[in-house]
């Protein structure tokens, strides 16, 4: 198989070999329903509680916190209307950052009439303290911003935030999908009532993931039924996937530090690269993920310069993966004010565990002629 | 590890190994974003579309009818919630057997404004005529009713009923999880609009499901954001599951009439030592799975009964797996109008792909012994 140099991880990462190993008993001779009261099901009720409690160690939770769901979609959906459900209806504030899984489910609430807002972002792509400050004065009855965006990896000042929107009476929720693993990520630190994680972000499975919501907000299923996950999420437990996620959370933890440093170096490498191709990095000044570069070039197309890395054997993103269904220019850029044809130029180049220096100067290579050749097609068309 | 016999299988099937062979790439060297467009992705994306055209042939859908979905709770969940909320609020109407990732979604609308009617039923467990005629003439807007009960086996005449339904302007959906692979499943003659399968009762993985969906459904989506499954259903695809999903249907299809046929004479078999030892058999009239026998003793605890079946190394259930949490008899029984005393010593059977002869002969026995010892008990009490 024909295997391009992976630098995609924040569309999802590999799957990490040891959790691999974790997971195959449980796609094998470890079968049975965990709500079982036989043999079977209590193995797997028992797998479920250590990984509930190595999800809960690693973001600083407790195990009564985390209720699994089968990724970070449904957990940041499950937030925002499980918690509206339980209420009057009011303000929701989510950030103009937002990845669509936070903004369509705060959108969809306006049909049972709540009035959502989204914060607008400065240049690059943090809360706007001014837009923050009077939808506060809105009281919100939820809010959410997200620990670390997907696209430019720009970090918000989450603990700040919560603190201030609690404060005001709001429940407070964050989006740390990206974050985990790449910073430090501590539920009680920061304060939030509420906070989402996806194992497939951290070289766990697909499949699995995370709301850990605080017990004193109330909240209405999304998947209603069989009562599992303390009537928080209906349905015959994914065991193989939890007992990856616990493991990866555990890795992710433990390795993060050293994890970020290495990748901090790595990056500030390529971006150096990326200045002297004629790049635009977005999100320049502000604090971010050590490592996601989000960049453009000025008169290109992203989705072009994509497509030709892809042949040259570079796997990498034009926009946010999830949403690139869509070929609308990245909502977060157009949300920090960069022009719609310079945000058609995106490209994003997000690092992981395997990334090496050697893979990103090929990179570097491939990218500069790519982007000269492009350029002197340009010049003759001109 | 000590493996108990599994008789367990309307809980969860142990994974085919074969389908567990066509799922280990995906969760090796095939990993990757589907909606990313480098190799990667469009791998990743081509196992899809294979799925879902094998999910599709296996029930007679069309592929583009399929929706991808983490199980069968969430499936079900999907139709009702999501159906409702593209309509007026009206009348759900569920019957009293289906399963409680219908009941309590159809439940959740009476908040919304909807009227909820669970249809009652016979002694066997199948819709009653006069109140499934008089629900009718209450005009519906939403109809479920499921082609065969996780704990009876019974099936019920969706055909028929799903004529009737339409006719009078509902949307019809079945409930197919505990039916496919174990007696034919035909979309298209069944003449649902929508019904709900699960992968990990039919030897695939736990972690994918479907709904089944017919275009003129209007629905609103449970997981919104970056709009995957045509916007009905998002979040990271979880390619691995899928894949199993779809091969397991593909086997399910092919080797329905020839399991069905070889466990029905294992189930006959057992049936009569269960009468033999003094076993009531419930809906034993209907029409029923050909792997399932539900039955009770006459003054016995089910609870009492299955564990120690369990420690003699059988696997066996006492209620319906997946609301085992709740120690209440079970709803489906209580419908039928069993006496709650002997609602409480039911003990579920159900056989699979593995189940043999020689290990039912050893449950017999095994069974035999238990009642007996049992029964001593409390006549020594008595
Ligand atoms: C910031 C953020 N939140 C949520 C998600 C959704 O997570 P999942 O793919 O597990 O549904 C993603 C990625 O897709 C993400 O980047
Ligand atoms: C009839 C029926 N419907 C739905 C479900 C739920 O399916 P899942 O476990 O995939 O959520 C089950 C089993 O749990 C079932 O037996």
């Amino acid at each position: 198989m024909f295997a391009p140099v992976y630098l995609d991880w924040n569309a999802s990462a590999p799957l990490d070999p040891a959790v691999r190993e974790a997971m195959l008993p449980w796609l094998g001779e470890r079968f049975g329903n965990a709500s079982s009261r036989h043999e079977y099901g209590r193995q797997a009720r028992a797998a479920i509680d250590t990984a509930r409690a190595q999800v809960a160690a690693a973001v600083n939770a407790h195990p009564t916190e985390v209720v699994f769901t089968s990724g970070g979609s449904e957990a940041n959906n499950l937030f925002i209307k499980g918690a509206a459900a339980m209420m009057k209806p009011g303000l929701v504030a989510v950030s103009a950052v937002e990845h669509p899984c936070v903004r369509e489910p705060a959108r969809q609430l306006r049909r049972s009439g709540w009035v959502m807002r989204e914060v607008g972002v400065d240049a690059e792509g943090r809360l706007r303290a001014d837009d923050w400050r009077s939808t506060l004065e809105a009281r919100p009855s939820l809010v959410s911003v997200m620990l670390a965006n997907n696209e430019t990896g720009v970090l918000q000042d989450v603990r700040a935030h919560a603190a201030e929107a609690r404060a005001g009476g709001a429940y407070m929720h964050t989006d740390a999908v990206q974050a985990l693993g790449k910073i430090e990520v501590d539920f009680r630190a920061l304060g939030a009532n509420a906070m989402t994680l996806s194992a497939h972000k951290i070289g766990g499975p697909v499949g699995a993931g995370a709301l850990i919501v605080d017990k004193r907000v109330e909240l209405a299923p999304l998947i209603a039924g069989g009562g599992q996950e303390r009537g928080l999420r209906s349905g015959t437990e994914n065991v193989a996937a939890i007992v990856g996620f616990g493991l990866a959370c555990e890795l992710a933890a433990k390795r993060q530090r050293e994890e970020h440093d290495r990748l901090l170096v790595l990056r500030e490498r390529l971006e150096q690269s990326l200045a002297a191709t004629g790049a635009v990095l977005f999100s320049k000044a502000g604090e971010r993920l050590p490592n996601t570069s989000f960049f453009g070039f000025e008169g290109l197309d992203g989705e072009t310069l994509v497509g030709k890395l892809d042949r040259a054997g570079f796997a990498c993103a034009s926009g946010s993966a999830c949403s690139s269904a869509n070929p609308e220019p990245s909502h977060a850029l157009l949300a920090m004010g960069v022009a719609p044809e310079l945000a058609r130029s995106a490209v994003r180049v997000s690092l992981g565990r395997d990334t090496t220096a050697q893979q990103l100067a090929d990179f570097d290579t491939a990218l500069a002629r790519i982007v000269h050749e492009l350029r002197n097609l340009a010049a003759m068309a001109a």
